[in-house]
């Protein structure tokens, strides 16, 4: 019987701070960083688990420190157990009461238990050989929801009503798969849109993001609204017409100023109005989307959990649902999202870019297209060319597409000589 | 000039999960603890400031990683400067936009800055010689202004709003100051309501709780229904028709379960019912307030932030407002939740119990009464009889009321003895 005899943990961190790569209107100065953890067992096989936080620098210790205290759930367990119940292992570790108390269900313990819960799938996905996207999609409607905690979410979805959204699904799953093996899913880049860039960067990169294929970009708003208006007039003559721009303001305004912002952006035809104010507040969401209708709202990088996600949706607060791949409690709390999304009928476009997003979200947009919404309308991933180089299996995107990842695992592994070479402290 | 020259921190834990004192049906065996800062000058006065977190039990030691993470924004800081404007330096902790990042503004990262926060209060009041409440009370309603962050705020209280609310309080403040001092605050018991304990101790505590003079008493329910309805109808029988008697149920239902546990429950006239879900769920705490009218919903001591209590306020969600004082971003952020509920007009009953939870919030209330709302009608504060000997200045408690405490500083002071008796690790 195999068991998991380590977790190694790893505060790594980038110094994108000097390129101002990843700034905007909230973060002006990320060192975009992985608070990392290696599961380890004693089976013959030498296969490991991976999986991690992404932050943007300092605290990146305290998010180690978070992973550290799950060795007590996981270490000395037997892999087997473990890997044939995921869904337990999810409520074993969110329903700690004692760690439960330090969220509850959000934030830092939250994330830890996020990145351990996938750093498991990574492994079951190593052990069958399968990238994430098809070891999901290879599962029956029931084996899926019982991956699904359904507390707190039942006034929204129930399990019957998420079998049968995944029973719907099932007719055209084949042929999914095949069509996101040979043509990938649409992605959009937010490379030309950092706050810091100046205005010859901005075109040059709005210039390129057209020629490399992509349907959107995105830039970065929120600080000065005569500047704004200067960067915007920029992208739109450089990208024309045909190309779609969301532009992004990371949590910078409250419900009135966002409101007054979007009467001077609305000319340059917006697609969507990113984070315009406070993750956590659902009904500001909601006053803002009815105000700025019909320019869809866009929310979720941060949102802490399936309970926030729910009330979104209930409130009608949002019409692009951003999933991220290490806010929430990791892929299972990711799959309870993407039913929620499915229910509502809101598409989901997932937050991407920093340390190793791209690489871990585009399972999940995979998964949720062969096995559960079963459409990639008016759906992208976002794209961010940073830091792929780190990663043992990096994303494919060309063609403004995202192409379907063949290698077995969760796309969560970094290379050891990047974990050593950006080793912080 | 004096500096910041340490910043030492404790991981202290009592074993309290041996005699199921604070147990219930989400906690079944909390070990009460405390992430513990003190911040030492260099000043002449040999004064330092107390401030800690509540946590029950593992993962208190990631608490204290988080206290640590804030070294680099205290040590060597001129004490005065940093006291004479806590408003700038909530604004500089919670906006640090890398820590920012681990929340935002929600969990392990947004409590250690609360105890930041609180620990200078506790600082700047022990070297003007007041007690907290009597330093907070003394402030004109423009220094009082300045410590809140309106950030998320003004779609629902402007600074302007505060402002008239302070203003309207002004007159009054002499006197009920005088009466705090005289007659002190009313309080309500949770001593007798642990979930773990048996039917003769139940009694017994509900019996010496009426002796003792407290007008409501709180029961735990939520893990079973027929045991509810038996444990509330040997308290009420135990303590007569006259005295109130609250339910907590610590987040254990859906919104479904809440309305029909409440149906069951309801005969025994419920003074309120606390926690009915997760404390994230603004929309679901309002659906269970239109269902179980006129019973109130109770809510706060897990709510993160000021936004998650705007929005509750907003949506007519609670009318029990449980102020928390180690959940959120300390003495400032509290400010900020004090205004809301004075603007919406709803009752503040602070959560108390845990590890100096009494000791901390009886000033958050007191300052109420005498600045803010400037009403104790209908209103208490939660007192649980644990853990009070290993503080310097512990509350007095008698005749089911706080009287006010007269020493300088926030209560927030721990024994050096028990800091280091319950050391744990």
């Amino acid at each position: 019987m195999a068991r998991i005899v380590a977790l190694h943990t790893h505060d790594v961190r980038f110094p994108t701070s000097r390129t101002l790569d990843g700034s905007d209107a909230m973060n002006p100065d990320p060192d975009y960083s992985a608070a990392y953890l290696r599961l380890v067992t004693d089976a013959a096989d030498g296969l490991e688990g991976h999986g991690f936080v992404f932050t943007i620098g300092r605290g990146n210790d305290v998010q180690v420190a978070a992973l550290r205290a799950l060795e007590g759930h996981l270490l000395g367990r037997d892999v087997d157990a473990l890997l044939a119940d995921l869904g337990g292992v999810w409520r074993e570790l969110v329903h700690d009461s004692q760690l439960r108390w330090l969220g509850p269900e959000k934030g830092i313990m939250h994330m830890a238990i996020g990145a351990a819960v996938t750093a498991l799938w990574d492994l079951r996905a190593k052990r069958e050989g399968k990238p994430l996207w098809q070891l999901l999609s290879s599962l029956s409607p029931e084996e899926i929801v019982d991956l699904v905690d359904f507390r707190y979410l039942t006034d929204a979805l129930t399990r019957d009503e998420a079998l049968d959204i995944l029973r719907a699904a099932q007719p055209g799953r084949a042929e999914r798969e095949a069509r996101l093996l040979s043509e990938g899913y649409p992605a959009y880049t937010t490379t030309p849109g950092w706050l810091g860039y100046d205005d010859a960067k901005l075109a040059r990169l709005c210039r390129e993001a057209v020629a490399d294929g992509f349907g959107q970009i995105k830039l970065k708003v929120g600080a000065d609204l005569d500047e704004d208006v200067r960067r915007l007039r920029i992208a739109r003559e450089v990208c024309g017409p045909d190309v779609r721009i969301a532009v992004d303001a990371n949590q910078r305004w409250d419900v009135g100023d966002a409101i007054r912002w979007l009467e001077r952006l609305r000319p340059f035809d917006i697609a969507w109005i990113e984070e315009p104010t406070s993750p956590d507040d659902i009904l500001g969401h909601a006053a803002i989307a009815r105000a700025v209708a019909p320019i869809p709202v866009a929310t979720g990088e941060h949102g802490a959990n399936r309970v926030l996600f729910k009330q979104m949706l209930q409130a009608n607060a949002l019409s692009v649902l951003q999933l991220d791949a290490t806010r929430v409690g990791g892929v299972n709390e990711n799959i309870a999202i993407l039913l929620l999304a499915a229910k509502f009928g809101v598409r989901v476009c997932p937050h991407a870019g920093g340390v190793g997003l791209c690489e871990a979200v585009q399972h999940l947009a995979m998964f949720d297209y062969v096995a559960v919404s079963g459409t990639a309308e008016d759906r992208m991933i976002e794209f961010v060319d940073h830091l792929h180089e780190h990663f043992v299996t990096p994303v494919d995107v060309h063609d403004g597409r995202y192409f379907a990842p063949k290698a077995p695992g969760a796309g969560t592994e970094m290379h050891a000589s990047s974990l050593a070479e950006y080793a912080h402290g």
